[in-house]
């Protein structure tokens, strides 16, 4: 159990999160964050790491990772706390109007804000339909690859047919014993060149490529052990797996944040466009998470929410101070 | 007199209004842009283009200039048009509801949208108070320094105590045959080190640097001749000079925009936050030139408003067309 106190708490530490450290910090407020995913960038580092974006201002193009990197390297000044890999399970308000957030991991930061930037939501993984699967999760089924180290020497099957699916196939060819990747189609939705990649990987024998298949059924005695799969013309093939890793996406869902009180709208919180603070005072709700009129989920409308919450945010922090604002141009930044 | 058809008239090429071709090239609408500077950019190449800029989202530092570079690469598969150094004095609707913006070179832009991305408006310079100022314009008096090549081997006086001065002063050192810096204060507001810079040109007899003094008179016969100095001790000091440069900054004018029958708060044109639309339909305000509630004047709070003003103004050129949202990153840039 760890115990974190700040001054703003964020929830969520993708772009737009890691952005709002900043805007925070040019007001001296300090901030935690806390996110489900091993490491920083949500979507962009989780997802499509090495893809390009087209429509960062300033940037004709960047790669994903770049700009998480970039964004980190902005917020080095004001030293945010992180805590990773932890998933935000409560949220309660004490009697002076600041707010704990407990983790999955049993830290509690106490906090005068705390900024809702969660993106997608918890980032659930969209999990096939096999019998038994959740049985095995942890022991052997993963929806994603946390440690890629984990597998060296292990059996490990990947399922999907998306980037994730091909990223890792390629980036554990060399790692596990053996990889096989299943797919239902014969072709590929993710990248061209690591499809590519991919079949060349199966044609020099470095993994096995089975298509126009999909998984019937997993066995295993407490760890997993088989995996049973079926082809197009309904044939089954058992391959031996100390791994399996379906890789079908995430779905955007709100996990605990739903149960908080907060005005929500299909699946986002509903916001203030004055400073985009949620119907609870000190609560905010910036990025892909957040529903206005005229909304737009992309990265750069997020950053100006965050902004904008930062401004309001101040009154919480310093009730007693006036903002006055500064351009970083004439002042700076002044780090702490 | 040049005629030119298109989807959207941006008036202002700064960050913001650059930013705006980028947003609805996504949306195939094309764009042609209106600024009453000599070069694109807006306050970022006039005023500071060598200083560093902190708070645009995935860069720890850029300068300004390059980040105006920035964007004109990333706009460049857009191909707009530019109509620059003209000025925007009459914008009016026709009866179909497209716009026609006419300019100071007889420049009109026949459009079915027009942005106003103006900044803090038409750039109108602070002028000090000297008894025929304004008869010495263009002989020898100028508010900005345009091309500083002009001023190779004359006599030149700047006044003021901000970075363009300072600036301004450290670059014409090494062109003109003779550079005096007049300042009311003694010490000065702009970059301590640009500052330190003109105190060392002054040691080395480089400058002239006259402190604690304004200017009380200026002289000439058809062009400018003499500047004369009232210094701390009310003792008078005439100068020689073929051009005097008064940088006193430049003051928000809205300019012809004011006769346009927008609503307009304290020389900024009232939005509605869900598309960043005027009251007049198919006018659109982004960027410093617009109010509403929670606007901060930040460049990175105009990108958002390019965002959301593009969607909506696809409606007015594409009336019959339904918008379907697509991301950069999965569909990439189409170029026209």
């Amino acid at each position: 159990m760890e115990l974190v106190t700040t001054d703003i708490c964020i929830i969520g530490a993708g772009p737009v999160g890691l952005f709002a450290v900043f805007e925070a910090g040019l007001l001296k407020m300090r901030c935690h964050l806390i996110d489900v995913l091993p490491q920083v960038g949500g979507q962009l580092s989780e997802i499509y790491p090495q893809k390009p974006i087209y429509d960062i201002p300033g940037f004709p193009t960047i790669n994903a990772q770049q700009l998480v990197d970039g964004l980190m390297e902005q917020i080095q000044p004001f030293h945010p706390g992180f805590s990773l890999a932890e998933r935000v399970n409560e949220l309660f308000q004490l009697e002076d109007g600041s707010f704990v957030t407990r983790t999955s991991d049993d830290t509690e930061v106490h906090s005068k804000v705390v900024v809702i930037a969660g993106g997608l939501g918890c980032f659930e993984p969209r999990k096939p339909v096999i019998d038994g699967l959740e049985q095995f999760e942890g022991k052997g089924v993963a929806y994603m690859v946390k440690n890629p180290e984990a597998y060296r020497g292990r059996k490990v099957v990947l399922a999907g047919g998306g980037d994730s699916a091909l990223d890792w196939t390629i980036f554990l060819a060399d790692i596990a014993e053996e990889v096989t990747l299943i797919h239902r189609g014969d072709t590929f939705r993710g990248a061209p060149d690591s499809a590519e990649k991919v079949f060349e990987l199966a044609t020099e024998g470095k993994i096995n490529l089975i298509l126009q298949s999909h998984i019937n059924a997993i066995k295993g005695n407490g760890h997993l052990q088989q995996v049973e799969v079926i082809g197009r013309d309904n044939e089954t093939t058992v391959i031996e797996a100390d791994h399996l890793i379906p890789l079908f996406g995430l779905t955007p869902k709100l996990g605990p944040i739903a149960e908080w009180g907060l005005n929500v709208d299909k699946s986002a919180i509903m916001v203030d466009t004055v400073d985009y603070s949620t119907n609870v005072k000190g609560v905010y709700a910036i990025g892909d998470i957040n529903i206005y009129p005229g909304k737009l989920k992309l990265i750069l409308c997020g950053f100006h929410e965050a902004a904008l919450m930062a401004q309001s945010a101040f009154k919480h922090v310093y009730p007693d101070q006036k903002l006055s604002f500064k351009y970083t141009t004439v002042y700076g930044v002044t780090a702490f």
